[in-house]
């Protein structure tokens, strides 16, 4: 709503649910154009820009750089020409290192690696506050460009939520910064892959060159075996490993406040679990 | 943007500068008629409902409580015949038991008297979410309707402010409910208003039948000792005494959460002030 301008048409990428849902949206307001779509192969992978269909008549092109239900992620910072590009990284924002410059705005909600629930965090071009706006009209609380001019206290913010944000990010400052956590998170998802790969009790269908660093979707060769898998992780204090219900079986979200002792208890559970079933 | 429907036409009260800001917004989406409107006396009352010009072609008809800014709050409980009555409770929900049958739809922002910043009570009668909606396109945040059908986690919602929010009204009903902090609340800004009106060092030009139970804003006669009046309170505890900006002087923002001793404590300041000034 804050992009849309003279062309009325924006370009998507469809590479997840939560890129279907941000396109339903935008149908709201404007024309789409999906430029790359793997919808037809059950979100698998991440479609390389090469094969990206042509966005140049469009008002911003739109991605969303870790899909938490599909268990893909962006493994290349993608750019654009002469269009704004536009990134929801609200799953793995400050977990790696990335060129910002690419972007016209990047937005996060807080509550997987930032804080609490309750805050969002936007990243806007300077000069796309400027531009030029088609006929939409803006509530106030969604118009970027008032927040800046109120320094983000257009409206009384969550306060408790921003306040914890900021703890957080002096955490990860202490730790050694997102170098650190881009680290960590390597060998945090490297290690579950690679046992993945390993056997074949549990399948994980992802390309590999796609596959999220921040959430593990996988499923047990034997699915009535999912729910024993579940509950015997649940005593051992492994929770939320339920897959998404649109997708079924087991999901291991692993973002930045997940220490890899967590990750190293999973797989001793995986391992004894797949040997005595 | 709930309520609009095929009379393309809303009815607001404009008794301070929160209804002032609600019109602009309106006026986004709608003709809007201004059935009551005190700006011309600087809205120093909240005009009787005999007052008010017909409603009966609009969507809805909205209202403010309480305006935090100006010191006036409705003392009666306002009603509409075949339109939904809207009202911004934010600033003074659960501090006085009123007629929740009169309403269709109410809104309270938490951060005055229902805990910290950054979550929104929402409450609408229930046929109003099925009622014919005009054509305006509705970002599904800001769709009622949605909400509902999600039992209010359409989106991951602000915990820490909903868990906040249900210790407040755990201590609320300790306490003795809502009745409690209706007493509480007639006592503490009677008091004040009361010291107000039995001199003439400190001026409340508020018509006494619409002075806000919440926010006491008044000046001091001579307007040049206000800043030296704002510090001396500082020192003594007594903090964000200054007016806002567009009406200037001073506000005691009194919520449920002002303990009477607080109250008791500015008005021994006010006595001091004022026999040594």
């Amino acid at each position: 709503m804050n992009l849309l301008g003279k062309n009325k048409k924006a370009a998507y990428t469809q590479f997840g649910i939560w890129g279907e849902m941000a396109i339903q949206e935008a149908r709201k307001y404007t024309d789409v154009k999906i430029i790359a779509d793997t919808s037809q192969t059950e979100y698998k992978s991440i479609l390389g820009q090469d094969y990206w269909l042509d966005y140049s008549d469009c008002d911003y092109l739109y991605t969303v750089d870790n899909e938490t239900i599909n268990g893909v992620e962006f493994n290349f910072t993608p750019y654009a020409d002469n269009v704004p590009l536009v990134s929801d990284m609200s799953s793995n924002l400050l977990t790696r290192e990335f060129n910002l410059n690419n972007y016209g705005l990047i937005f996060a909600s807080a509550q997987k690696n930032l804080g609490p629930a309750g805050i969002t965090v936007v990243i806007i071009r300077e000069d796309l506050l400027q531009r030029e706006r088609g006929d939409l009209a803006l509530p106030k609380m969604l118009d970027y460009q008032l927040h800046v001019e109120k320094s983000s206290m257009l409206n009384t913010p969550a306060t408790y939520s921003w306040y914890m944000l900021s703890l957080v990010l002096k955490w990860m400052k202490e730790k050694g910064g997102v170098k650190y956590f881009e680290q960590l998170n390597a060998r945090k998802s490297e290690k579950i892959y690679d046992f993945l790969d390993s056997q074949n009790f549990y399948v994980n269908n992802i390309d590999p060159s796609s596959r999220s660093r921040m959430n593990v979707v996988f499923h047990l060769q034997d699915t009535l075996l999912t729910a024993k898998f579940l509950s015997g992780a649940f005593d051992l204090g492994l929770v939320n490993l339920r897959g998404h219900r649109r997708v079924g079986g087991i999901r291991a979200s692993i973002y930045n406040a997940m220490p890899e002792a967590g990750v190293d208890l999973l797989l001793d559970y995986m391992h004894t679990f797949a040997s005595t079933h």
